[in-house]
């Protein structure tokens, strides 16, 4: 029987968690900008979408299920229209199950006034954290790790609201990209690692804080720098004021944003997306010269790092699988007998261009290898000869805690089984993983920098497995 | 232009605030069954609707707004099948937003578990302990007294919660028939004063709470008895508990649920609803005997009472105005210039009835006025040639504290007008309100139980005026 | 398992097919005017409603599935503004689908112009009226009979609009209140038999059409006359024109709508809806005069006979069903082990008034029966000792063909079973129906005038049987 | 104030009207396959779906506006689900208002039984035909031509059906690409200049027929050849029949289906659109030979040539442009102070790729070149140094009749300016349009098959001018 699938179910990607947008720009109509903002960053999340914007006197929210445009009609914006202060976030649930009590921003009362919060990333020491708050007379309303930082914050609430997020930044422990807005003002944190991105720009005299550089452009702010690991920013009517709240420790910044979660033109700690995957595709090619006749990317995400790999190996590149624009995130699931229409709805081969051709197909990386494997087999149909299936990436063999969706480690193939199994999984002639070495060299000497826990098991910041997602969910 | 208004504006009615409704019934489909118990006190709040599951591991929530049927289909209440204990409620919001983050059932995690709460009434004290809880660390997300009650309770949770609730009841001041759910337990709480109405009874082996009786009848549960004010009562695997938590104080039932707002067919704290509304008629009929032709109600609130007064003053009782059944929420208000036709689409009088006739017309109440006013003309248009409006009630000249949502005193034409004046507004030949103590003679010896203090200003329960409520609201 | 039912289903009554509003009134907004007479005649159709106007120049139109209030926002009003003339349409569907297709007005371009309909009753000869049509080129996209119509009226084209109306009525046989709207006219026609009510009335200079006079008060027009039998009325810059297209022939106006079907204040053919119900009470508690405590009615329906009943007996009226003034047409069906759960949810006894009562019940028909078993036991249940259900109408044993929707002749319970088999079904103490004498003696020197064949089987209009209705759909 | 656009005001190119997809498949689920069907073609109309399906019996219709997932649900598609033909059809509405009444498929009922219609394309003498057939009594609910082409089938309805498409055929002119379905075959007809896509797969022992082949792949079927010009195809039980209803005259396949609007996986007419584009980049390249740094799209619809332009021109190809995947139908239009973010949005320059450079900008077309001003205006804000627009098509100067929503040619840019003019309104540094030959050069042979009528002002069918499109609309 038909049902529906999200697209979630659908793909074979690692996601990202959640985007935030912020903006100090007294004179501005921050609610449209962080709009805007939104729909640049709805890459990082399509699940939930919300603003909160204050006016030196209160905080307004407006949030739902869906993507930016689906939850905001211009009737909604007009609603919370006219503040000087705007923060907004977009979320792709981790969990099974998506209820809008997790969408955020969350705003609350607190002994200050009022206080929102928009997070990307997870905290690693929530679990006990939570605890503690409990048994001193915290209640929570949802699951999320912002609800208990906005707790902790009230506790320190008799200090200055700097003060309190200072105590606060001492407590966490893990991955945070963090906004914070009050009546009058608009606080950055960013975990002292680095883990998830944070940059800050200028609008005219204001400012604009986002997770990825492209929504700065978006809203025709200019880039002025990331936030720094440990850095707590604090915007409001006396301009920019920043404390390094926590000393920097070793910096590890995710790598996967480079590899597929970013859009290619944001530039994130210093490195622009779209050069980086660039350069991963010359790398894959001095690593793994093929003797071939095309090159094809695996579109979107393979397209940039097979351009690269065409280019440094001279071998023609070809948009040899076409993709349906038009795909979005619910379609009716092919019945049994037509499994495999599942993925020629989204790609389909172009024989004119494929046949009779010894083919390198490169995509950014391969978490269960589902798709990759319908893919081969479709080639073939066409009358591919060889299919070398080369990827942007090592394998992933670990689950990530710091806010990216992997899938559990027993869901993640090269985790679960041998490279040459896994090659005959899914039927290409040859499979070649990029080496972490490769990788990282394309990141000159800043190598140091990245966390590359999902492939090397090395967590930057301690975690206890298995599993400290979703381990209550409170509805 | 034309545009949409809610029932609310237009009708010129108090209205009641909440209604709620529990089931402790292992083996029942007891969500299903607070479905049914929500659409029996529908009339008690029609802006949103939840339900609140437990199944002795963990509690499941689903609400959202608008009517019974529009927030629960088939499938949301399948999603919270499965439990033996249940909750549910509906809002009316007084406050002049509805949000959605108001609606109730509320779910928490506490740190003795989930925690769900359903209230309807409103403390008088709420300002003051939202202060104290916030001073020490809570945080807000909605502007509910409830959310000040699970705070209190989460304080207290050390305790066991049977002692929490105590500890809280001593707390909180005001007017409140609350639920409360656990994983394992419903309890049922309400003020010493008993000013809303609660009444238990038995399903099988298990127990229904609700606030009115019709409820009970509605899932085919027996009728036990009322809960008593200052009771706490527990309903868990060991059975009814009963804990008299406080001592009764001098009781106060609210007296408008007689007049208008509780269903006829309920009986509370003792009356029959319907039958409380005969005999004001026939109270009505003694204390003001008029010479006319025929008896008409103001369908459907005046009905009973009309009824009342024909039998007591012989005069026949005929249906004059006829209401239109398919009057729902929203409609396109009438433009400027077809103003009257807003009263016409819901009430039409009936002019081969009226005709030429002298006709005592009876309602429950008059609050702003407006209506009455438009009725009386539309009977003179008919040829009517005396019309005498009665109501069976004394004048509304005093705000509600307790749960009621009554205009401010400003919008309350009796308390801005004399009586003649008010005659004159509405254009009646002339205009009787019921005494106030041909009101409560109809309670017999149990005068003294009731609150009278919309009609005299006697509080049993001290209050800060202006208006305790709507005071700030988090969003 | 739990699924939804509509209205339909779950009640247990005849049902009209539809209702007609037209207006012709230059410089008042007709658009406006027609859905607030759609309003008032809701109780006519709840499946679909549309409105198309015109301004002199051209016609536009407006329809959907679903109440009135949910057709038509402000806006979709407003998309129609600013015409001089307008038809609407309320329309219950009797065939087992419920397709947007079948919603009306239809507007068509032909020869002419442009052309909508509404219409209101069954053609009794469509069947062979569509095969000559088809047969020579007509194509059809509903299975209504208002597209057999505009066919026709477009095969005269050539004539002038009036002349091919007339010619149309002379082929149509059945059951027609027919609206039709041009760019600058607006045409009334009636059968001629005047099956189906159709009254006029003034506004100002203008003029109003419509099912009842209920709508006509709504919208402050002033009742003029019912349209007569075979009468064709032209509207337009000329004023009113009338034409007797066809020789009045033997009245024969639906009985079932003094009945149950129309509004009690609306008058038709000459008869106040109301008035006729108080009497059939009369009759009845003449030809059935009981040894009873109470008398108590069905709400709504029984309502007014109960009271005719109780006033003509002496017996003591009391309401001793309560009706949830909130029942909608849909809701989550109870399950198996909650059936009995469906009409309590509609209507509670209240054994205050009941227990230990010999009582009348009053309905107005019994059409499957089934409601009325579960009622009498919900009596029994609350100790009443004797239930008598009494009927104000003969027994329905024959299906009409006029556009009502009686059930089959197989489900009609009547028509099924003896008396004394029908009354044990339903368990009451006695059982009695208005004899077709009594019914047609309130209309004292009119009896002849009235269409009775679902009571009687005499059809003053050849039909064929079985089951002109749905023989086919087109989709 | 903020507002709501519809993609079709934000876009700037042309736009393809319909797409159409028709299956013949006994013991296949053809309306699930027309369904993927739709999607493989949603790319050819926006605004509309429906699907009707045939089982031998009846034809079952769904549809409704929207895409194709938002239309059907699982639960709409199981209802039309059992059949073995179906035909579908994706819509792009080309008059201003986009109206339910002009989805397709339509389904009438004729004296054969029932037709339903899917088309794609515009004939040029609609008017004329509409207007004998009003005239001799025929009447229309819409002002698509199907409904037109279903009138004159039903007027030669006496003959077998086939003969009647033929009459058909010999009375239409203009574009069309036609699928029919009735309860037992499946017939498609083309026009005999082919303006319109056609091809026909097999799909086991049954057959696709789709207005791409990308559509054919999509659902797994067999690419067997386009259908002829003036060709009519019969699918039934009896297999396929072709009948040559018309003399293939002079052919005249769309060129823009090769330039823009087809999928490029798709083969028409014997040219893989992938290819064409391919070419028309190093034919540019050959015609406008520059000295600059990189070559860079306007993604998507320039991707392709660009990249031929840096092959033949060996100039560095960069993604310079990135572009917002999210961007759907409808976004809240930026105020007037930010109205540059519109475009902003949707594409974002890559300052990294840009700064310093004299770049190649390739698009396939401009129409009113609002989008392309502001394109170019964003990279010198990037700091390119030079942008050289280039077109991989002639100047669009004349309107479409035969389909295709070019805008009237006031909105034409080019046909309203000389070179210089849109050049300098623009604001490039040089502007390069393809030539017409360098265009059709790319055809070989074949160049004289195509229609070019919106570059070079010869249409091959004649056409009344101005504008048969919309010239009255029904509702």
């Amino acid at each position: 029987m038909a049902g529906y699938v999200s697209k979630k179910d659908y793909t074979d990607k690692l996601h990202e968690e959640c985007g935030v947008f912020g903006i100090y720009a007294p004179n501005k109509d921050v609610a449209h900008l962080t709009y805007y903002g939104l729909y640049a960053l709805q890459h990082r999340g399509q699940e939930s979408a919300g603003i909160a914007t204050a006016d030196g006197k209160r905080v307004q929210l407006y949030k739902g299920m869906g993507l930016v445009p689906e939850v905001f009609s211009g009737e909604s914006l007009d609603s919370i229209t006219g503040g000087e202060i705007a923060i907004g976030h977009v979320r792709y649930s981790t969990t099974g199950s998506s209820h809008p009590v997790n969408a955020q921003p969350l705003v609350f009362r607190y002994t200050g006034g009022h206080l929102g919060l928009a997070h990307n990333g997870n905290l690693t020491n929530v679990t006990e954290l939570r605890s503690q708050l409990l048994s001193t007379g915290s209640v929570f309303q949802s699951s999320t790790d912002s609800e208990v930082i906005v707790n902790l914050i009230a506790r320190y609430g008799q200090s200055s609201l700097e003060q309190a997020c200072m105590k606060c930044a001492i407590d966490i422990k893990g991955a945070y990209s963090l906004l914070i807005i009050t009546e009058d003002k608009l606080i950055a944190m960013r975990d002292p690692h680095g883990l998830r991105p944070l940059c800050i720009g200028t609008l005219d005299k204001g400012y604009v804080v986002a997770s990825e550089s492209c929504a700065l452009d978006t809203v025709g702010a200019k880039f002025m720098r990331d936030v720094n690991p440990g850095e707590i920013i604090i915007l409001d009517r006396n301009g920019l004021h920043s404390l390094q709240a926590l000393p920097v420790q070793n910096k590890a910044h995710c790598i996967f944003e480079y590899i597929y979660l970013a859009r290619p033109d944001s530039i994130i700690d210093g490195f622009n997306v779209n050069r980086v995957r660039r350069k991963l595709g010359h790398q894959l090619a001095k690593e793994y010269p093929v003797d071939a006749d095309l090159v094809i990317p695996v579109p979107d995400s393979g397209t940039t790092s097979a351009r690269g790999y065409a280019e440094a190996s001279g071998i023609p590149f070809e948009e040899g699988l076409v993709k349906n624009r038009y795909i979005g995130r619910t379609f009716i699931q092919p019945t049994q007998d037509m499994r495999e229409l599942g993925v020629r709805l989204k790609l389909n081969p172009v024989r004119e261009v494929l046949e009779g051709k010894r083919v390198v197909m490169v995509d950014d990386s391969l978490v269960r290898g589902t798709t990759s494997g319908k893919l081969v087999s479709m080639l073939r149909e066409c009358g591919v000869k060889k299919v070398y299936m080369c990827l942007s990436s090592p394998p992933v063999v670990h689950s990530c805690y710091y806010g990216i969706d992997t899938s559990d480690e027993q869901e993640l193939i090269a985790a679960q089984k041998p490279l040459e199994e896994v090659r005959s999984t899914i039927g290409a002639d040859d499979l070649y993983y990029l080496s972490l070495e490769g990788l990282l060299s394309v990141f000159g000497d800043y190598q140091e920098n990245f966390c590359t826990a999902c492939f090397s098991g090395i967590y930057p910041v301690e975690v206890v497995k298995p599993n400290i997602k979703g381990k209550y969910s409170l509805e």
